[in-house]
């Protein structure tokens, strides 16, 4: 037993110390998406490459091996168990990666940014083809090097949902979309009969949004002694460290909705990340099981809670305080239809709860073909539009609002989407949980005590880290698998009543 | 010949990886100076202790050692001669300082700081007593590891000032202190009498200040594509990149002068740090000289040039436009004056710059005889004040507008205070030559030509980063070695006429 601490002690260290590591590549890229001049992009990406060598170096190291070797012989408690678990996984694959390849598919990645960036400046796939061409090939390379046999894609969805396999996600993804599109079907016409709210063509100032949100923030639990907002064009998160949690949002002087709804999304993610136990804090335990649970965190918080009809109960008074003139007349009722709208929209990030997953399919099944190479890139504008007319009847009008929308592609992120559908099923699946656990939920909600909620996550899911998989946490929590029937249930059960439609 | 530029390439590749965990090392403290929120702060000193600890590790490496010895006895380019030497020295003195008390010393810094902060809080110096004399001893012990014999001060002064000696600056400042004392003497009287300026207790709004600094920034030549500009309770420069160099700014409403000032103290700092050759980014040359000659740069900006006559002949209609109520019925010589006002002081970092140097003479005998142990710390606020009274004349009435004042010893920063006068030499040094060189400069300054000041700037000083010591590069440009002789004659030039006093 004194030998395994002694070894424990080791490899914790090193743990540690690549936990540093790593929160310092997540500073370093926080701060270029969000203050760094434009000019300094160059030196960024050496000191980026330069710590993330380094701490590619450590990982591999043969006595850390060594170290995580034994101590996946010994008894250990299940905290020490996990990490030992993690790092061996983390070391077994960066070894599987070569320096070189790993340098090669880095600089392909850029360059898929960078075209990306251009084809939209000038509305033309054909910038992006070749750059993405090889981000495909050397993202099906990772994928052979990772995994010798199988499905390549399960060996990308790795990245991102541990264990999840093409075999079991595409049956997942084919039921919900069938149960979204009728769905779908018996909203389309009376959503679009819907009248436009009484604060349609309003402006809201963004110096009173900003105050608002940061309000909000506070109102929901999030500490700001151990975080921060700030703006950026694109929304996320980025935890420099547990006790320094940042977010950002961005604001529209048409639509305040757009910035506060972002905000509630980063926090779900930023409650999460201030939710891990301290104690693990640099460890590979202390973060999410999968990409999935962490959207499934800021989906419940968006969606399920704040586009309800409690959550406005309580807050539109509190944001008729920050625009008395431009939401005098309008009513909680006004506001909960507003936020719910349903229309089959050309951009996923303007989607709907209802037809959002419909985009994350479409988007499944095109990586999931090009990844197979049963489609190639320049195939791809053609299969994307073909898509959109299948799956939400709409025909994009030119590649911007088509298959140039989203950089994940162009950034090597493929077998990533589907996390955001996952993150959707996870959240009803809690919410349901949530509901038989403390009926009086929405109550709370309605008079804005947001504890109870929060105290139930970080009870639940955020102090357990991913010491469990996600999937496993999921079934502790509620006796059951990952299903889409929660989620299906919850839509029907908001937007049945919204729009006056039965279930069939 | 092939066989150097091997050496040379394996050199340079651990000196650029050096400088790259130098530059993170300096983004992670800008980060937590200015943005990180309070809870952070213990995460953030292990993510500082870890990299430096990986910067200290690479530095010592043996191989690293015997190229560097091996390019010593080469022939090469004074590029990377000087690379060469730095490094060496940058190493021999890190192995001179074992790990653990490089420990014990930043722990007792960590202390001091806090301390200090309880201290100022409580006005009560016997709160900083013991974690001061601790900072005193350890850096008694570091001095003594690095240099066996001599001068303990020595080897501290190297720290900042490169091959700075006691026995040449003592006589230095002995000299510049009668100076001053003579020149402070001779406008006392007429100074405090000058009547207060027309906008004496106008308000200055925050917002129209930060909107004119930003601007002012840009007239300067500072390259805010390569650069900003934030806001701290302390203004200071950090540069994560020669394209990405950070100011910092402080505002208050009742007095624009004060952040006018600093933004272009800061802006002195920037335009040098934007002004290294780019080639040369990440290697050891790419850096100044010497702190002193760091600060001839920020003050030849701020005093020479930002109050001078000329500057606000340029500058006050643009102030002005920002600030048409306040300042309607101000004058440039009002302005002037009021800029240039000469009052002895309490606070070192409000004094004006006949004064200035009194509060810098002052510290350094004081620390001076701490680390010769002529001194206690116990003992160090009635010398504080027994200072003041003899140099400046009057009598701090508390500790903190009297030894509480700075920050900088509590942190262990012992043989800094001398480069703010080191600077201010170097500055007028510099100043003379550039008259010399062009006659129009002033002619030029009144127009709000600042191309040609620091395109002068650039070439004699900027771009050659620390290929040459301080000195020498003086002796370079000006033909002179350092000396008080052109800063008191400056003194005389400005403080004279506008106080209608002859020099004796």
């Amino acid at each position: 037993v004194a030998k395994v601490d002694e070894t424990w002690q080791d490899a914790e260290r090193r743990m540690r110390e690549l936990g540093d590591l790593r929160r310092v590549v997540g500073l370093l890229s926080w701060d270029q998406e969000t203050l760094m001049p434009p000019a300094g992009a160059a030196a960024r990406a050496r000191r980026l490459a330069t710590v993330q060598g380094i701490a590619h170096e450590r990982l591999c190291d043969p006595a850390f091996g060594a170290a995580l070797d034994r101590l996946a012989e010994a008894e250990l408690d299940p905290v020490r168990a996990a990490c030992v678990r993690h790092a061996r996984r983390d070391r077994e694959r960066a070894r599987k990666l070569p320096t070189d390849f790993v340098r090669r598919l880095a600089a392909a990645r850029s360059r898929g940014v960078q075209a990306w960036k251009r084809a939209r400046a000038e509305n033309d796939f054909a910038v992006l083809r070749g750059p993405l061409e090889q981000v495909v090939a050397l993202t099906r390379e990772r994928a052979d090097r990772l995994s010798e046999d199988g499905e390549h894609y399960d060996a990308l969805l790795d990245d991102y949902e541990l264990g999840m396999r093409v075999e079991r996600l595409e049956p997942l993804l084919c039921e919900l979309g069938a149960a979204l599109r009728e769905l779908l079907d018996a909203v389309r016409e009376p959503a679009a009969a819907a009248p436009p709210p009484p604060f349609a063509g309003a402006e809201f100032p963004r110096d009173a949004q900003w105050s608002y949100t940061i309000e909000l923030l506070r109102e929901l639990g999030f500490d700001l002694d151990a975080g921060r907002q700030d703006r950026s064009p694109h929304p996320f998160t980025s935890s420099p460290a547990l006790a320094d949690v940042r977010l950002t949002t961005r604001l529209f002087p048409d639509n305040p909705f757009s910035g506060i709804f972002s905000t509630i999304h980063e926090a779900g993610h930023g409650l999460y990340e201030q939710g891990f136990d301290p104690a693990h804090e640099d460890l590979p335990v202390a973060d999410a099981p999968s990409l999935g649970l962490h959207e499934s965190q800021s989906r419940l918080w968006e969606n399920v809670v704040g586009r309800s009809l409690p959550f406005w109960q309580h807050e539109l008074p509190r944001l008729r305080a920050a625009f008395p003139e431009q939401l005098a007349t309008a009513s909680v009722e006004d506001v909960h239809r507003h936020v719910n709208r349903v229309t089959p929209s050309l951009i996923r990030v303007d989607a709907d709860e209802v037809t959002y997953n419909l985009h994350i399919i479409a988007r499944f099944e095109l990586e999931l073909a090009l990844v197979r190479g049963d489609l190639e890139v320049g195939a791809l504008p053609d299969a994307w539009d073909d898509a959109y007319r299948r799956l939400l009847g709409i025909d994009p009008p030119d590649h911007l609002r088509g298959v140039l929308q989203d950089i994940h592609w162009s950034q090597g992120l493929i077998g990533y989407f589907p996390t955001y559908t996952l993150g959707n099923l996870y959240a009803a699946v809690l919410w349901g949980q949530l509901r038989r656990d403390r009926p009086a939920i929405e109550d709370e909600i309605e008079r804005g005590e947001f504890a109870p909620l929060l105290g139930w996550l970080r009870e639940r899911i955020h102090r357990h880290g991913r010491v469990l998989d996600g999937e496993e946490l999921i079934r502790r929590v509620t006796g059951r698998p990952l299903e889409t029937g929660p989620f299906v249930d919850y839509l029907w059960g908001k937007f049945g009543p919204l729009y006056g439609v039965a279930r069939p």
